[in-house]
């Protein structure tokens, strides 16, 4: 048994949330050091950076990228570096988004958005900068993978760009006011939060050995059910949580008349439909036995979640 | 004499405006290639992505690349790789500035801006996606070279984010109104301007054959003076040039209160100032003899553009 199986054992003793708890924490103190200091000039916007970065999120992205390291036996250190590189995306992504010309949010994670404590300029560029700042992280020198971390930049950058991320989000605003059907739906989402989640998994189980092709599809289907549940719970909540619980603002899709899933089969079925997605994320998860263990309690977990 | 040496060669007994208009021919053509097709899903994004990066523009940074490319014997492979993903994010931060909340404007390379002519939120993110797609393509598998790939987007990376560009445009929008001395002028232009041009310069260098310390430090001061020269003559031509000429708004630096070395120095120093950079751009440029006649040419193209 390596050491690196060794660890990974350890760590499977301990609890879920206190697992949860120290990823957390351990990402948290990986973004700090990564983001430039607040006093570096220019001062205003490295302090808007952190602002938003830091102190933040239930951090889903790491934590699923640290629970498909367990699968290969990824070490910490990859996994923090590319975690991070994951979560200054998601990051950017929120702070664009919440600008007036697109989702116009004031509240964030229960504070202020970047344009509000700011000014939108600032926000423009805290995002631009965030993701400038995501690839450099996983080009780092010290990963010592040249040819991994090549495809991992890849994989980001994709998942990020107007075939991902940006590009769900560009359907999203086109979608505003129309009725869009399931598969129309389902194509914005796996867009939107798909592919940065499905980049999450994947990236973190390329921290550590490979993969079998079996193996790999496998844990493809699994980001994808994973990913499209992100959504649909998301979708319950905003309909059904209140913006203190949220720390954001509820109920703006139904206002915006932006198409959910709630809009779309009602609060009944989108219950259903997440409980089928559950399922098949997990049963794609057996053929990795108890490795997954993280990646089982991570579905459960945002399956469940309140807020 | 390599194969390479050969191409070279007979690429410098072409005259410099026929080897200019190839090698935008090339960059035209590579980027054309790059870019999602206009009618891939999201359609008006990759619609938007395409008429801000397509037909337009001197190239000035991939002219750059290919120029320095020219001493290490680079393959024009991979410089119109590094070419494209320079002017990417080149592309990216003229659609941002533009937007309202930043720089306001309205006309860019003769044509409406993107958000003008698609919609701010479009413009956003025609942005976010085109520096994703940027690191997309220097991280090709085809390229070959992943340690060297790495070092790029590690360079590239920096050049664009809060370090380097993004960070000098926002020491710009805290200038406004402000006097800033020289040396808090230059810092800001060698963020804003002189950051992605040095990596252009670096950037096609490290297509080829390494170079030596010396060479690479002379490189380096190369690539600051010739950045500082093409903002001061910016600077220059944006007070003395018509809109026209320019394709973009003239004047509106000194209609914004933003200080330019006009401002600062008055245009006859300015003059001098330009004079002086160009003759150090082309001192630092001995140590390479005649392969550094591309990189010659094009700065003296930039010390005497008049638009």
């Amino acid at each position: 048994m390596s050491e690196s199986d060794i660890f990974s054992r350890a760590r499977r003793d301990v609890s879920f949330p206190d697992w949860m708890a120290s990823v957390q924490a351990q990402v948290e103190a990986a973004l700090a050091r990564s983001l430039p200091p607040a006093e570096a000039i220019p001062g205003r916007l490295h302090q808007a950076m952190r602002y938003t970065s830091l102190n933040g999120g239930k951090r889903v992205r790491p934590l699923l990228a640290f629970a498909a390291g367990e699968l290969t036996a990824a070490t910490p250190q990859r996994l923090e570096v590319v975690a991070s590189a994951i979560e200054l995306i998601h990051s950017y992504s929120l702070v664009h988004d919440d600008l007036p010309s697109m989702d116009n949010d004031v509240l964030r994670r229960g504070r202020p958005t970047c344009h509000v404590e700011y000014d939108e300029a600032t926000a423009l560029l805290v995002g631009d900068s965030l993701q400038s700042l995501a690839f450099e992280l996983l080009a780092r020198e010290d990963f010592g993978d040249p040819t991994g971390q090549l495809e991992m930049v890849r994989l980001l950058a994709r998942a990020g760009g107007s075939c991902g991320m940006a590009g769900g989000q560009s359907i999203d605003l086109e979608s505003v006011g129309r009725n869009l059907n399931q598969p129309e739906l389902e194509l914005m989402h796996a867009l939107k939060t798909g592919a940065l989640i499905r980049a999450a998994v994947m990236l973190g189980a390329l921290c550590g050995t490979a993969l079998s092709v079996r193996q790999t599809s496998s844990l493809d289907r699994f980001a994808k059910r994973a990913g499209l549940l992100f959504q649909v719970v998301d979708d319950i909540l905003d309909c059904t949580a209140s913006t203190a619980t949220l720390g954001k603002t509820a109920g703006k899709d139904a206002a915006a008349e932006k198409p959910t899933y709630v809009s779309l089969m009602g609060l009944e079925r989108a219950r259903e439909f997440a409980a089928d997605l559950r399922k098949q994320a997990l049963d794609s998860l057996t053929i990795f036995g108890e490795r997954s263990q993280r990646l089982v309690e991570l579905t459960d977990f945002i399956a469940q979640r309140k807020f």
